[in-house]
């Protein structure tokens, strides 16, 4: 099989930066597909600026390029059907369509042996769902739309059968799951990278601090028993293969009682495995583009402990983050909104304490300037 | 005194494209100056193409930037000059003056207190320098050219009077210096960078390996006694301050019957500190970018054992590169001509003996398909 030279990436937002920028050096050029003229990525390779249901420029963007990959999940379903006509679409539409929709994701993880809490599913369609649903999960639970949710954003965290209702009408009676709650300790992440031709390769597993629920702080590695991490690899072993995956991928755990249990997978790159640009041998971005371009993978080892905080709705300045021993930093180019990802520190250490004592200079630094939404 | 966000390289070679995708993330865009159309930093910021004498090109270039940087030494002196009643050039003119031309380059060696062997000018102004160079010098020595000579160009290794006049006539009877020959074990290098308030931070010691006059593989660290490393730590020390220099550079040093003798300074990032890019918490090109800015350097430690070997003239395929253990790609986007560097391969171990081992392979690979002019 040929190694793809010119990879297509749909989005083109700081992931799809990353991504091209790892992609340089490995003499890979990546154009993105992104109607935002201001796209953080294009500092990284070619912008292709057009609408998503665009034809004629998904036509030419693909002719453009060996192979397409995307930074962004909420890419329409027809215009990646009709990519995948052109041009190998790698991760493939079945990656996306597990993990796009709450509910076909919960059953591919419950159906490849991943523990996942007691969901089910409410409809518009069908009047008595939500009564069904309350049946099966129980009064405290979080009520989640099947699709489009991220950071958080179209969820509601109930408990009662009227926070339930009241929930389901503020999410505008969408399609949703409606998911127990997990009373979790910590949650972890395992970020992988499975090849093109299904070797696998896995990130140390992270730990994660979140924050009116979006990302704050991961930690690698997560301060999780053996037996737990050994899990953890199983499940994202399980995760990448039924999928038939060939790229990075996140798989997001909770820590509750002592056990794991699954609660969301990113088909892409993902915010908790920024720390292995600085942390790893090899990057989560460069790895995925080693797989989208049938490289081999390369070695996911950590030399030191590392850590990743995120910088969101503002950033303090350059001089004072660099000032700070063993952190550094990764901008977008973004400019600042209330609740935007706009950079985030990396931070490393020769021991545990080090890392923490460092991290926890970092992340008052980040409190001082976040702006969530 | 502000931050520099808009830097000008001059020079848009492998140099400036690993400078300016260091720079990136930074919230630094770097502009690169250089008349070749395909200069290979063009992927790393933006492209200011015009030649080194235009006036007009290089005001403007100057107008749209904060602060001037260089990537390669031949700028022409008067170019440099008009730069610099525009923008702040750094390093400034005073490093480039000092090491561009191998006469001053060794008196202000020796003048700072770094060994260097015995050396003499030969001009075609003075008749009877020759004869005088000889008397101090001695038969066995080795001709440079004063100025433009780099990877062993312009030089000529002589044995007796009669092969110095005739390697004199064959370059060109140009000015030149005539040094002594180091019968040297082992040559090392130091990289290091000294911020724009004076703070310094130093690499480990290098160890390098050169073939034809070029550096085919660079060690770190340098296998070296402490003393000699304290030793050339001090020395790349007395450089920096001694030129009052701003950004990275790197001092040549020959291992010769137990103490050190300097070879030569490169007043920019070197290709013996490419190692770093993987190597070391901060690379030297980001170092470099940090201290031209007016930012706090970074953290120049390395966890692992690590080392680079140079692809010149040929590449071999990506996926042969990246199957081998421990070892990575960084590809220049040049295409390949005997003697034309166009890539390395970047290796790292947890152990010395690891190192060793993959470099053993890394070489293997890198000598199949290197093309030396």
């Amino acid at each position: 099989m040929s190694v793809a030279t010119k990879i297509g990436v749909l989005g083109g937002g700081q992931l799809g930066q990353m991504l091209g920028l790892s992609a340089i050096p490995l003499g890979i050029e990546c154009t993105f597909f992104d109607p935002d003229p201001e796209a953080p990525a294009r500092v990284a390779g070619k912008h292709f600026c057009a609408a998503w249901n665009d034809r004629d420029a998904l036509a030419r963007f693909a002719q453009s390029v060996d192979a397409i990959t995307f930074e962004f999940e909420n890419v329409p379903r027809e215009s990646l059907a009709f990519l995948e006509g052109i041009r190998p679409v790698r991760p493939s539409l079945r990656s996306l369509e597990t993990t796009c929709d709450r509910i076909r994701e919960k059953e591919f993880l419950r159906d490849a042996g991943v523990p996942v809490q007691p969901f089910a599913a409410v409809s518009p369609d069908a009047p008595a769902s939500l009564e069904l649903a309350l049946a099966t999960v129980g009064p405290h639970g979080v009520l989640k739309t099947r699709t489009l949710g991220y950071d958080g954003k179209g969820q509601r965290v109930v408990h009662s059968a009227e926070e339930l209702a009241r929930g389901w009408q503020e999410l505008g009676s969408a399609p949703c799951i409606y998911e127990a709650f997990v009373p979790f300790d910590r949650e972890v992440s395992v970020v992988a990278t499975r090849g093109l031709d299904g070797t696998t390769a896995f990130y140390s597993v992270v730990e994660n601090l979140h924050t009116k629920g979006v990302l704050f702080r991961s930690l690698a590695p997560a301060r999780l028993s053996d037996q737990l991490t050994q899990d953890a690899l199983r499940h994202a072993r399980s995760v990448l293969d039924g999928l038939g995956h060939v790229g990075t991928l996140a798989l997001e755990l909770f820590v509750a009682d002592g056990t794991l249990i699954a609660n969301e997978i990113a088909p892409r790159v993902h915010n908790s495995g920024h720390w292995t640009l600085r942390g790893a041998r090899t990057s989560q971005f460069e790895n995925h583009m080693r797989a989208v371009a049938g490289l081999p993978l390369g070695d996911t080892g950590m030399p030191e402990h590392a850590a990743m905080v995120n910088l969101i709705g503002g950033t303090p300045s350059t001089a004072e983050v660099l000032a700070l021993p063993g952190v550094s930093l990764q901008l977008y180019g973004k400019t600042p909104r209330p609740g935007r990802k706009v950079a985030h520190l990396h931070v490393v250490g020769a021991t545990q304490d080090e890392l923490l004592a460092r991290v926890a200079r970092a992340e008052a630094l980040a409190r001082r300037v976040n702006r969530l939404a």
